[in-house]
């Protein structure tokens, strides 16, 4: 048992500039921060990369990498296909190609797992209705649902404890989600948001992801340092 | 794309008595069922042979092992300890040793996942208010939040589809369990019980687990296949 007298708080982390800045605030709100990256079958292993990058720069507690395989579910672009297939893929119709399903769902049930086995009572985490808003998963309804659950679902919970799932930039815009970055010292530098890196974590510079980014420093009136790096 | 007909559940299985009987109500009531088996770092690995046999009698249309590694985590007796600490453990008081920190919850959430990319709109799990009273993530209470998180968390929910948390052992004896699922055709003599087998995967007849499950053959009238077998 460390000595440190600071309540702790279980971050997620994805080597993007949300959760870094989310996990930057739950430090600077005094939280002692753990960090959990779920390594859920991303194509782009230089997420993993990033999210070590921003966890040594944030000094966190501890960095915990988790393996889920999500992939084996099959249903989305972003995970890649590593499963052994028993029977036929079902084909999908209507869903965006980036949509992981239930993917909010499993990284906060594991956060909470790990919440749970510290005694931290505080869950933080990136999501964004308003650059994501055709997500379910990251509306604020959503999120106060997960919050009833998991008082329900854990020992801490039942006994009286006041578990909860902090998500600071749920109605930010990306400029203001920088702005506030950069006033906490995040170095975005750090961090990888490309959807399709060229080669190494170089961002293409036209994936959605990018050209988000992109806007969101031009309007905080940033160099994307990442961009400044690689230029 | 298979031609089945029939409705898809995603059913948790885990090799023992109530999940095989679960799974097994699920086919009964006509739906096409997908078996999902968690390897959270469980000490006991004779439980996933007892899975793939369970789940081969009942011919579910596929059998899933999904790898995520709770061990990590720390926090219960039943995980094996294989990750890498950089930090030291925290300590943990007054928790039941068996006891997973939100092991409902992230089975719960694997199973939406699974589900969703099959266009699957019910879940069956075996959890038991019963035998299980001391644990919050098997209580109804509990499995309706779920539920009600799973229809705000997933795009399917969102488009009106109904999903369902079936748990339809949850009010009943072991005894009525058994009963329900010989009357269903199990062979309990595939599964898996016992918390610490002495050797391969015979039973020490005194674990909890063990003298739960020796009860529930005696008071349903019953010889327990598995005891027949290595007796």
């Amino acid at each position: 048992m460390d000595d440190d007298p600071a309540p702790r708080a279980v971050a997620l982390l994805s080597g993007g500039l949300d959760s870094y800045t989310a996990a930057a605030i739950a430090r600077a709100e005094g939280f002692s921060v753990y960090a959990l990256t779920v390594r859920y079958g991303q194509v782009h292993a230089c997420e993993l990369a990033a999210a070590r990058r921003v966890a040594a720069a944030l000094r966190v507690k501890r960095h915990l990498e988790l393996d889920v395989d999500l992939a084996g579910f099959g249903g989305s672009a972003l995970v890649g296909d590593g499963a052994v297939e028993l029977d036929q893929a079902p084909d999908r119709v209507g869903i965006p190609a980036t949509y992981v399903p239930a993917r909010n769902t499993v990284l906060l049930s594991l956060a909470l797992a790990w919440a749970e086995a510290l005694g931290a009572q505080d869950l933080y985490l990136g999501v964004n209705a308003v650059d994501y808003s055709g997500y379910p998963d990251c509306r604020p309804e959503y999120l106060n649902a997960f919050e009833q659950l998991a008082k329900l679902a854990t020992k801490a919970g039942v006994e009286g404890a006041r578990l909860r799932v902090h998500a600071p930039l749920i109605r930010d815009s990306k400029a203001a989600i920088i702005i506030r970055g950069m006033d906490l010292g995040c170095d975005y530098g750090l961090t990888h948001s490309c959807y399709a890196p060229v080669r190494h974590d170089q961002p293409c510079g036209r994936c959605d992801s990018c050209q988000l980014r992109a806007r969101g420093f031009a309007e905080a009136g940033f160099v994307d340092p990442l961009l400044a790096m690689s230029g």
